[in-house]
């Protein structure tokens, strides 16, 4: 008998996006995507680790003025009551506890209140659920799970890490079953330089309009620069011909420089940035491009700041975002730099499943069925089961002697690869044999040594390689 | 020079209970101590998935009518709403969304709207945190990590499932650095229908009153048996002596049977403990008891119940309950039944803070940190570090070529047992040294081949042995 298992794309009837959610914005896997999720956030808490990042986790409540204190973004928050509490919420009132709506905010709250059980630079990566209001749409869920690195000095904070969690990042991409992805850098510095040099001063003005570049075009930002913040034509062009500028190595100094703007902060930036991006060029080669249009205009970054696409995929926005912060937080006088980036998991898993992008070897942990071949051997399938698991070999046991060709299809509708059958002699002795599902071949084994090919060890997680082309 | 770097408690300065939190309930680890706790999880992971659970997750929200459906506990919830909704809540509206209290709720939920998705009896295992808004007191935390497997089947369950929830916690709770636990079993059956043999109706407030022994001991049981359900002295006498009734093995059958009741759910309970007993006595022996007091008053079971005392920490409450549903969940005329258990993770690990239960041999998940002699040299570091990395040795490069005292101290705050230390001769051909900060050795080493002994490649967590006695 030859049952088929084939590969399964994850998409299709399995895919989540066509299937009905019973709360819009707020996904949930079927145990096969799961395996996805869970293989892309092991791979990234490896990568972490290997370079010296600590996990933590935050509680899923703030105080609803820890959240505000960045900005505008109370619009999207979740608020969190008692069920007894009846009362209308009182808008004034900043003590009640809202869901955090990202990670490095509750970051910040945790690096003051332990600053004394700390050691600064402090690394630490977190993988956690966030909530945001948002009117749901692809790439935006109202709860989505972000993983975060940062390092957080304490005074001062080598610019040199500004050029280590890019790395670490790319790393961490390179290793997941995503293609190709391009990290965008800038420099808030030789931005903000710039625009004071050419005499803008509401440069978080100009930061808010560049922002909007990708979506309304030359034209348009142009506009909005001159009638907005009555910049003049010729202001408004060179703002924009500084946007217009990208290059995978430091050659974009020059293209700067032509455009002919002294200023000191520019300067700065100038360097931090060729720095940046003479490591990543060397280091991870086709992973980050410096890119003088990206802002990232509402948080407050002040030097670096980071976007990346998934190429071929730019529509759904950046998966990997973040900059440097010279005050991550503060407490009385002592101030903490900090830099870092966060991923979007559940936009960039999303994506992978809606696209086909990934595939599975099987739906279920478990690489061994036990069958019964007598409703009393259960205690002995079990003994037998507990042999293989000791060698890492996920099993699980019949309940029933049903008939063989019953348990064989239960295994492989399950998406178990191997069935494993015993027999008992009139003396009681065993022998084995085993059954892979997929090719029908049946073998005699030996308990104590049989070890499935490493690939059926645990679900294998691949990208599907586009063959359409 | 030689620089102590002693096995860390996870106690005293170090514990989180001591403290001082800024949201009462809400538990925040030390990256040190979040070691410990994703130690516990992935070890949990590891056992589940080799038993072929497969993880799944469910949304943190789910309407107020699905969190209700299961009884009273609507007065502990927190419900969600967005910031901008300032009317006072409508008490009525169950399609308010609140936080999710378990992991059970949301997974029959899950089932019935993924049912066409899965394969039954479906294995799997969540590890979430859950809120609830009690009072918070050692045990009970407002918002806390569970740690859920269950078996659901289509229509029905092998009652084998049964024990083989048992043994896998069993087994995962014996893998887990916390001393020695005895699961308690007992079976809804057996108990109602020892109380319809003696002639108590009221199961329901039988098994309410049974639940409060430990608290109120049996005078008081005996008193309110008598008053509130009007059971006769004699009732109530056989009823204790039914809940007093405790055995490693089948030997409780013996001693129920001598209590002379008779009555046919009864004998199925009697029959179905004794088989889990019997199991979990010849499979995993001193884990388990059947323990005749169990009730698991509020939950809905239908046969087996599980509680699982920590021995020396009784009074903690139970760190692994469950139990057995009829009807886990049902959809129109389709019932799944169940059947599963739940550690409480915050409670067993806050547990295991609060009394210096368990060291960690560090804080970081470095092994390696590379030391500069020249600021320039920090990219070959980088090259060094990388190295290192490809053979899963954690590694952080300095970002500045300080004294190299100043690096060692730096690597011995962070708590990173090596230093790296390479220098360059004129020919630029590079040799490299290691110290090992605990015992001061510096020796020469081999890029290509250098591997940290397997105790030193992650921090190990080990249960602390009592010496006290």
């Amino acid at each position: 008998m030859l049952i088929a298992l084939p590969t399964i794309l994850l998409s299709g009837e399995y895919a989540h996006m066509s299937r009905k959610t019973s709360l819009s914005g707020f996904h949930e896997w079927l145990p096969q995507e799961r395996l996805v999720e869970l293989h892309v956030l092991n791979t990234l808490a490896e990568v972490f680790e290997l370079h010296g990042f600590s996990s933590i986790e935050t509680r899923a409540v703030e105080p609803l003025g820890t959240l505000l204190r960045k900005g505008e973004i109370d619009k999207e928050v979740y608020t969190v009551s008692r069920i007894h509490e009846t009362n209308a919420p009182d808008p004034e009132d900043t003590s009640r506890l809202a869901l955090h709506f990202d990670l490095t905010v509750p970051f910040a709250r945790y690096v003051i209140e332990n600053a004394g059980h700390l050691t600064f630079p402090f690394r630490r990566y977190q993988i956690q659920k966030v909530w945001r209001g948002e009117r749901p749409q692809e790439g935006r869920a109202r709860e989505f799970t972000q993983a975060d690195i940062d390092v957080v000095g304490d005074g001062a904070l080598d610019f040199r890490h500004d050029i280590d969690v890019a790395l670490v990042m790319a790393e961490a991409l390179s290793t997941l079953p995503i293609g190709q992805f391009i990290i965008r850098i800038n420099n808030r510095k030789l931005a903000e330089g710039f625009y004071q040099g050419i005499g803008l001063t509401d440069t978080a003005g100009v930061l808010r309009n560049i922002d909007k570049l990708e979506k309304i075009g030359v034209e348009k930002v142009s506009e909005a620069l001159q009638e907005e913040l009555g910049a003049s034509p010729e202001q408004a062009k060179l703002a924009l011909a500084l946007a217009q500028i990208r290059a995978e190595d430091s050659s974009f100094v020059d293209d700067v420089r032509a455009l002919g703007v002294e200023n000191e902060l520019l300067e700065e930036g100038l360097t931090e940035l060729a720095e940046v991006i003479d490591q990543l060029y060397k280091r991870a080669p086709g992973t980050a491009v410096a890119d003088l249009s990206i802002a990232r205009g509402l948080d407050y970054y002040t030097g670096t700041v980071y976007e990346t696409n998934l190429v071929g995929h730019e529509q759904l926005g950046s998966i990997c975002s973040g900059g440097r912060y010279d005050a991550l937080a503060t407490k009385g006088k002592r101030t903490f730099p900090g830099v870092g980036l966060s991923i979007g998991v559940t936009r960039l898993i999303s994506r992978m499943f809606s696209q086909d992008m990934v595939q599975a070897s099987r739906n279920v942990p478990t690489t061994v069925y036990v069958a019964l071949t007598d409703d009393d051997d259960w205690s002995s399938a079990q003994d037998i089961a507990q042999s293989l698991r000791a060698r890492g070999i996920s099993t699980e046991v019949a309940t029933k002697a049903e008939k063989f060709g019953k348990q064989i299809r239960h295994a492989d509708r399950r998406g178990i690869p191997y069935v494993w059958f015993t027999n008992y002699d009139e003396a009681g002795d065993a022998s084995h044999e085993i059954k892979d599902i997929r090719s029908g071949e049946q073998v005699s084994v030996d308990l104590d040594t049989w070890m499935p090919p490493t690939d059926d060890l645990r679900p294998v997680i691949t990208k599907v390689e586009d063959t359409a082309n």
